[in-house]
């Protein structure tokens, strides 16, 4: 009965000890080396009197005491809770208050607000990890050094398997964050079936550039190559150049991202650069524009780019590509094993397929979350008939490849007619000097909503709005056309690389 | 959160429909065809009244009707009872009232004892499978093809993946039959690790003699087959001619049996016949001699013998030997991923290493069941202090494999020493003339038992009983030999060919 999450790294460790499962800068550590370090932090932890259910907030970037941390607390049966590094000094306390977390760990770059939401929040202890030889922690503060002093027991807590695993707080575009509560089982089935569906194994080396704290670099990225004895290469925030060198250096052969860092990447020279490791090119966070898919595999021979669809609350695969035969670009593929997918109308009836059937996506399987912690109401808006709803548009087609449309909320309704942003973005992608591009709606008296679109340029292009504005004309019907553009110097971005399109609605 | 069982057949009947799923004589059915007749079923039994949750006994011989139910049931959200056929009327009672079950499906060579059965239980609801033109069916009993008629609706129900999926009556060597309540997650794990550890796949041919109403079979060969994809070719009861004549026909590459079947297929004259498609031979259910293993890879070039061990609390698989590199011979292998396995002493402390140290298996992870049905102070003697105790005797060596000494309740104490029988049977194998052989105690009014050993002859082979005494007292310390040795012409067998000790116990 008993099945906890640490198990896929035990039993890889158990397998391989010596494989490499972590490369972060100069910094490799083996599957032993990691199950070893994760075992003081569960021992220390339990020493410290917390008990397994409670909860720990992690707060860091991707460094290897990530996954110190983050299996520490899993094999202690406690609840991990990772938390965004971006977050101000009111928003770690409302996280900490709202997950009733027991303890804080976070990186010395975040301290400020940390160490004032953990003080908010009723004193919750705060654990730093620092680089060597920075400066000193802030008072009343312990060294993430003191988590890893006790021996390692080798124990793993028997949790259930339906037992919750980590509290995954949502971006939160409507409303407070709230805590998506994902299980042991849950987080398990989605890694084991990712892998499968994608045939990775222990010779693959995956870029792990996606922050971890994010639940697409958290199931897709971090659990996947640990469940299947693969190596991870750590690299802490997006900057193409890095990137690039960590691929070249430990010849990665899974590159997770969402589409900015493929436009990011799309932007540098990789010119004499040996990329030719890369197999899998996996996007999702957002609709990746055709454009940027055919650029970047023309860039890099011989992979190929698989887009998937998932949220946190469905422990994030969904639908995916799986491979380049079968594979439609601009789709977000077929549901992953085991996981059902429909589009509904807004009576919760099953749509058709085709293009003019668009609806809600709602999901059922083993991927969707318990619900959302100490908020039945709001779990109960979200998962309701025995189907989790998504609130993002798409429609199926005969093949059963599902596209998305838009978000429900990013939709423009213009003189009542339903424009998705996300068409016109694909058409503003195809202009010579568009590097990024981002279509809201603007209030308009008369029509309700206007279409209005934001575009950054490519380094060194130059543009007038108003040519875009007629590129955009000549390829959408008039009701779809944004009618003004505003060029910006870059688009608003969250702290996964995704457009903010809320930042720019104003 | 829901997972159904029941997925594993969708899944495989997405991806490749018309591949074959069963042979069973001169039938043949593909994964569309299992998937759409098991919908059927599923169907008309919420059709019947029957709602998520009830139980249905299933007492059926390895045919293609078994997959339509079982399938079927789980699709339904139902529990699945499997029965032996070979139970009297008065255990069918006890098994359908014991496991609430709502409905029986039978078979036609065993309706005279589960009509009985089915009366006294209350009236049970029964429908027989017959073989086309067979003689008239019990009055009041229904034909199994009005379970078939309703149309297929593609659903599964979204039960949770901690419900219980199958009642698994243990046989009940120790007081009455007790449904072991297991899960639609551990009955995916199990054929999911076993599955990965074996590397097994599509290309896969599995040769399923042993009865799919017991654990090994239905978890071990059934589940795993479907779960990834494989064909199943189907013997109802085994006789080793038309084991041999199958494995040729279908190019079987997986043989799972229990140490019994073995030794049936090295009497068999297999000279001339292509068994070279075999890559895989699984054993459990029982201890299998080394002698047999070396015989049957001798005869059958080509193949490894493996063996396993776990037990109906356990979904089976819970140790095993996983490629022929790493296999010990005598050893039942170690845990598979995700379990845990101790030797225990007396109050639960873990012995160390060593075949000094004997001691009670007990298991702990995803594979151990929920409980035993309606039965909390029977679970709770099973599972105590998050262990699942076992009952049988082992030791454990320096690298981890573990060896079964033999059952608790099958160890002879003679004078204050244990003697493990199995010992003693691994010596009576090494005779010539020893086909089976089975070591129990005697009551002995001095020793307080006395060591008495059965044996089956070789086809041919004669041999007097102080001949075998005389070849067991050279090979085997004072206090272990077996004084008296009976030859029978064959040993008492249970329906999954394991050896019934207790009935030569008398």
């Amino acid at each position: 009965m008993s099945f906890n999450l640490a198990t896929i790294l035990r039993e890889s460790a158990l397998t391989a000890p010596d494989r490499p499962l972590v490369h972060a800068g100069d910094r490799s550590l083996t599957y032993a080396e990691v199950d070893e370090a994760s075992g003081r932090v569960a021992t220390t932890l339990l020493g410290l009197g917390l008990e397994p259910g409670n909860a720990v907030a992690v707060q860091l970037p991707n460094l290897p005491e990530f996954l110190f941390s983050y299996f520490g607390i899993l094999k202690a049966g406690l609840v991990m809770v990772p938390l965004n590094p971006l977050l101000t000094a009111r928003e770690v306390a409302y996280h900490l208050s709202d997950s009733d977390a027991k303890l804080l760990i976070t990186f010395e770059q975040f301290t400020g607000p940390a160490v004032a939401g953990a003080r908010a929040a009723g004193g919750v202890p705060t654990y730093v990890v620092s680089s060597p030889g920075s400066a000193a922690r802030p008072e009343g503060t312990h060294d993430f050094a003191e988590l890893c002093r006790a021996e390692d027991s080798g124990e793993i807590h028997p949790t259930r398997s339906d037992d919750t695993a980590v509290l995954l707080y949502t971006s939160g575009t409507t409303g407070k964050p709230k805590g998506a509560e994902l299980t042991h089982f849950q987080l398990y089935m989605n890694c084991t079936v990712s892998g499968e569906g994608f045939g990775l194994g222990r010779d693959d080396v995956a870029m792990a550039v996606l922050p971890l704290f994010h639940v697409f670099g958290l199931s897709s990225v971090l659990n996947v190559a640990v469940r299947f004895g693969g190596s991870l290469v750590l690299v802490p925030r997006f900057e193409a150049g890095a990137v690039v060198d960590a691929i070249e250096r430990h010849r990665c052969t899974v590159f997770s991202g969402v589409p900015t860092m493929y436009v990011g990447l799309l932007q540098h020279d990789t010119r004499g650069r040996d990329l030719s490791s890369l197999r899998i090119a996996l996007s999702g966070g957002a609709a990746i524009p055709g454009e940027v898919i055919r650029a970047f595999e023309e860039k890099v021979p011989g992979v190929v780019v698989l887009e998937g669809y998932g949220l946190s609350e469905t422990a994030s695969a969904t639908t995916c590509n799986v491979d380049a035969e079968r594979r439609k670009v601009l789709s977000i593929g077929k549901p992953i094993w085991g996981v059902q997918v429909r589009v509904v109308d807004g009576d919760g009836a099953e749509l058709p397929p085709g293009e003019d059937h668009v609806g809600e996506i709602v999901v059922r399987g083993h991927n969707v979350m318990k619900g959302y912690y100490k908020k039945p109401e709001a779990t109960a808006r979200a998962i309701h008939d025995g189907w989790f709803h998504t609130g993002d548009l798409a429609y199926r087609d005969e093949d059963g490849y599902f596209f998305v449309v838009d978000r429900l909320k990013d939709l423009v309704i213009r003189g009542g007619y339903n424009v998705y942003p996300r068409e016109v973005e694909e058409v503003l992608y195809t202009h010579r000097a568009v590097a990024e591009a981002a279509v809201v709606g603007r209030p308009d008296a008369r029509l309700g909503e206007e279409v209005l679109a934001y575009v950054a340029l490519k380094p060194g292009e130059t543009v007038e709005p108003q040519e875009l504005v007629a590129h955009c004309r000549e390829q959408l019907a008039a009701y779809k056309y944004p009618r003004e553009v505003r060029i910006l110097a870059e688009l608003p971005k969250g702290p996964t690389g995704k457009l903010l399109k809320r930042e720019l609605r104003g």
